[in-house]
């Protein structure tokens, strides 16, 4: 990502996205604003996600929920929520259907838009406690991982545990876990540190979603919980029909992440 | 509030309602255990409900959701939520239509739980850290104040801000704010220090529910968000139907307070 990236407002960021002249993972761009993961489900099912998000608030920390009938969150005016990610997913019957840059043609005035807290949003603070962020370094999109931890089930959904990993030096594990412990409304503090194995993970080297990254001598993979644990419950729970974003490619809030610390 | 009251299991507290043998507020009851709001809805209002939680979390932040069919709390097995409280009100066409010790024959499957965190749990926290509790002293119920504060509306639900009251003095007004702040699943720090006026509340000396407190030269009245505000916004949104508890007359869990500290 360019300097360019970090220092675009977020309502640039969302308009070069409805401008489709934006498609990649949005880590890094629009420094200091809340970047938010996407499930969008039929009403008839919203009641049941919201309980979901309720009884699941580390991986589902909500930031808004957008009723049927909407698609410009408070978080953000003049947003619209079908055009300004850089990615959707759409899933149809338990069953990732296509991906797609944007969803106008799929959306009725009967679909719930749920706006997620993102780890992104506790990078900064991370950044700034001195904790290095490989995947930054590295300008690729953070390693995120199916467990076989289970989510609290509400009503039809139900799966697995999705985190995602940031290796970490053995000295700055307890640093990590105290900044973003400030972050409730982001996922807050890790679930895990290191012992991938105990999640479920064959293979550190080989995430589910986004890229690897290299953990050095020294380091521990520690474990976040993450918003794409919606998108693994829509599979688990044969959902008819939901939208989300793709994995990394998040919807841009003008919320500043400092507003969301504790 | 006998010393017998404080020493009883959250159990034989919930018999006792039971039996119809405890018809009183029950601040102080089984010493160490949460207690909770009641708010009970048709289930085709239940969303609208769980949002209005989601969006005033001060107010309403949720301890358990007990989905329709169910009347067994997971924090509470073997509770019964139409009888196992002290005293309940059922609200028709958004007015208070009766105060009963049960409502088992109004119950249908139809119905939604919301079981909302109490002030009485970081109560236990005040009294360890000093702070005295002038309602607790006199054996009386808290005093609750309807404000002029609107809360965030959600679907068919809106309404004012509901606030318990404590006269704290003004050197313990940090201390109490900072040890209330460790109990966000329970309201909370406070929202407002001193001022009543700012609150809209009119004389302090008439609260809307509970009993007026003294306060004594020195002292602040200190405010904390109250799970009544349900009540409030059943009667502003003429809810058709729903149960709640009488206010103070609360539910008890199993849940300890220590677990809800952060």
């Amino acid at each position: 990502m360019t300097d360019d990236g970090r220092t675009m407002t977020p309502a640039r960021v969302r308009a070069a996205c409805r401008d489709g002249a934006l498609d990649r993972p949005t880590s890094g761009f629009a420094d200091g604003f809340v970047q938010a993961n996407l499930m969008v489900v039929p009403r008839e099912a919203a009641f049941d996600f919201l309980l979901f998000c309720q009884r699941n608030p580390k991986p589902c920390p909500l930031v808004e929920v957008v009723e049927a009938g909407r698609v410009e969150p408070a978080c953000a005016p003049g947003a619209d929520l079908r055009t300004d990610l850089p990615r959707y997913r759409v899933f149809r019957d338990g069953r990732l259907s296509e991906e797609r840059s944007e969803v106008r043609d799929l959306w009725t005035d009967d679909l719930v838009a749920f706006l997620i807290g993102c780890s992104f949003s506790f990078e900064e603070a991370l950044a700034e406690a001195g904790v290095p962020l490989r995947h930054v370094e590295a300008c690729s999109n953070v390693p995120m991982y199916r467990t076989q931890v289970p989510t609290v089930p509400a009503g039809r959904f139900h799966g697995p545990l999705v985190v995602s990993m940031r290796p970490v030096p053995a000295s700055q594990v307890p640093l990590a876990v105290r900044v973003t412990g400030r972050f409730e409304r982001v996922h807050g503090a890790p679930v895990h540190v290191g012992e991938p194995a105990a999640l479920g993970i064959a293979d550190i080297g080989r995430p589910d979603f986004g890229d690897p990254v290299e953990i050095r001598p020294g380091e521990l993979p520690v474990f976040w919980a993450c918003g794409v644990t919606p998108q693994a419950a829509a599979l688990a729970s044969r959902l008819p029909f939901c939208i989300t974003h793709a994995p990394g490619y998040m919807f841009v809030s003008d919320l500043t992440n400092a507003s969301l610390a504790t």
